[in-house]
């Protein structure tokens, strides 16, 4: 039996292991600190009431002959994505019900997708990037190219002159980055898709963290982007579902795909829509989220829900609001914070990610992410996460403000207290 | 962007659908006729009381914020994975903590799985067959070679002199023909494979049903299997996870791969183990089963839950002993049924599959699944399977007996009811 091979050239991440090593070393050794972790990529706050009732409801459901659910459709329940077709009118976006795709989580999705695309592809991937774009590509041994997402772009890199790419993966808020493309941006990149026959891999899995009105939430709120996208969303930091598993990957039947005429012999026509390759993908090799999940997930969608959920996402915002601030008061460069739950700064006075890393963990036992883990163009920056305890994040920037001078912090609320391992 | 165009190679299966529409074509012409649906290859209990107080008490914790689970472990969670250790142990079958990986159900992971092949693999598969282990290497491009199962083999095929496989596909207890290998008949395989540096992919789904303990519920009751097997098992069966979805994969770390020379500048060996193959795909392209799932799980394997389970599946089992003493009586050939939820019967008078299908849904209002439906050898063929209504069922047997002239049948104790749809 030979193996897939390209599954060897994908490179170990050291990242998160690296900085729990280091946090490890420096606890070790001086157990009386109190580190405060922010760079935390997984959120905190507990499910919401209206998902809990729903949860326990589905559950007493599978427990009763008359109302136990086996084998559910593998795309999801309608009443579902009933639910996800009504959230997208609001953006004055249509849908129809079979392009609406429930799944557990956008990791999967935007990993599974790419069964759908011949080896012989140019992927066009942005550095600095979620690592899951990279890794999933090298598996299948595609070339990759990569778009330099720096400041002067606002990490927000568009097409070039020389732009040669077919597929094309999009974060938009980003992670790590925080920056979102406008309307206007992503319209550039829909044409360019459009007349280079590309498809773009849109992951909007930040949207609901974007509180500008002229901001995009989906790229479909852009003309033509059913013809050239797909995107995948999720409730893990929508509604805290990073443990509960549920997503939903939006594939237009506008999308299609003109295949090699020597293959015709089995097909009506020389077109072929991506809906119906990702229909026969989740039903062979998917059998769709628990019926208890997705009935926890439809909660989120009620009337109820949104305004839980949403008091939960403010509290994150207010969490960025603090750290943007705080860079705003020191003179720290940052992208992000706002549209976004994610601070990405310039480290100051020319230090590296690494370096940086280790003077704040050292000087004021903060802990945050280096930009450099997220690719060659996040040297130089790093990463704080909004996702952690109100009061922790006071006192870390209380604490960054003293080491950089400013003095006139309050006196924090409680101690800090340490919080979970980051897994993101 | 360029297509996989092996996906436009996959058939479309109109198994189901046809059975469907012949089925509602009959019951829109006679109204009032009961049908017995024994085609169900979904169980009906539903999930049992130590599951749901497990369920309902994670959905509680993931409502608190001291007890709230954001991201997992991909691999499963160390709790739900050492009850699986320790359910193999019943078996003298010794797993290290980190060869477990808890999925969303079996037929993700014999999908998935195909990630880690080399294109230039020649598959070899046994037909009749599950059509998942087809369709996803179709949509892979690998050439499959068909293994006969029949009744000279008992549909219990082996290695013949002239077979040349890199990947065995082997189910056993097997779906669709009920069939179980014997361990002498499992070492033959395991001996051919490791002769032959083939992997043996090895679907356990069923062996909760296997009653004969002189048979083998895992492989790795077989020696040397550790070195050439990778076994996929499921609680949708074994506990009612349909909806619910979870299963389990057992990658031995002993299952090495001589890689290619050229490709060793970033390995330290030029032997990989799979089992960290796996974990780098599952780690990319996975982010676990939900908390509250796998709680339930966990459940399953505590000494209440196995009593539990083992109750519906001796519902289940009587079930099927209904139905094979039917045959008996009438003298039916037929394969199964004892240590198998399913029952393979040759269709009496030389009717072909569909033609029998049709005589018993005309005759005697009774529903079950052509052969034909799972590949060439089937032709001839009948699935029966034992997840329906006990009422029904001994109601259904009934009929036929009466159909073929048995009439010392007593009375039904109720009318048959519609059940719900077959999905597999």
């Amino acid at each position: 039996m030979r193996l897939n091979e390209n599954f060897l050239n994908v490179k170990e991440s050291y990242l998160f292991s690296e900085i729990a090593k280091k946090v490890n070393d420096y606890s070790a050794q001086n157990p009386d600190k109190k580190i405060i972790r922010l760079g935390i990529g997984d959120v905190t706050l507990p499910l919401v009431p209206a998902v809990i009732e729903a949860l326990h409801k589905a559950v007493d459901e599978m427990g009763a002959q008359e109302t136990f659910r086996g084998y559910g459709p593998e795309q999801g329940y309608d009443f579902l994505r009933e639910k996800i077709v009504d959230y997208y009118k609001k953006n004055t976006i249509r849908l129809e019900l079979d392009e609406v795709f429930v799944s557990d989580g956008a990791k999967s999705d935007v990993g599974n997708i790419t069964d759908l695309f011949d080896k012989d592809n140019v992927v066009l991937i942005p550095d600095p990037v979620y690592p899951v774009y990279v890794d999933t590509n090298i598996m299948n041994g595609r070339k990759i190219e990569f778009l330099n997402a720096n400041a002067n772009n606002g990490f927000c890199p568009l097409p070039e002159g020389n732009t040669k790419a077919d597929i094309i993966y999009l974060c938009s808020p980003n992670n790590p980055t925080g920056a979102c493309y406008t309307k206007e941006q992503l319209k550039t990149w829909v044409d360019y898709a459009l007349e280079n026959d590309a498809v773009i891999l849109y992951d909007a899995a930040y949207e609901i963290f974007v509180q500008d009105e002229n901001l995009p939430r989906s790229i479909y709120e852009i003309d033509g982007a059913k013809r050239c996208a797909i995107e995948f969303c999720s409730l893990s930091k929508t509604a805290g579902f990073t443990g509960t598993r549920c997503g939903y990957t939006i594939v237009p039947k506008d999308l299609k795909v003109k295949v090699n005429k020597l293959k015709l012999l089995k097909i009506d026509s020389d077109v072929v829509e991506i809906n119906k390759l990702w229909v026969r993908r989740q039903t062979t090799k998917f059998n769709g989220v628990p019926y208890i999940v997705q009935r926890g997930a439809e909660a989120v969608f009620t009337e109820e829900g949104q305004k839980q959920i949403m008091e939960n996402i403010n509290y994150y915002r207010a969490n960025a609001k603090v750290i943007a601030d705080t860079m705003d008061e020191i003179g720290i460069k940052y992208f992000g914070g706002v549209n976004s739950p994610y601070i990405w700064l310039k480290c100051p006075n020319g230090m590296k990610s690494w370096e940086f890393f280790d003077y704040l963990l050292e000087n004021i036992n903060v802990v945050g992410t280096p930009g450099a883990g997220f690719g060659e163009n996040g040297e130089g920056y790093f990463r704080l996460t909004a996702f952690g305890d109100k009061d922790n994040t006071v006192e870390a920037m209380n604490r960054l403000k003293k080491l950089f001078g400013f003095e006139h912090q309050t006196e924090p609320e409680q101690e800090a207290e340490e919080t979970k391992e980051d897994s993101e």
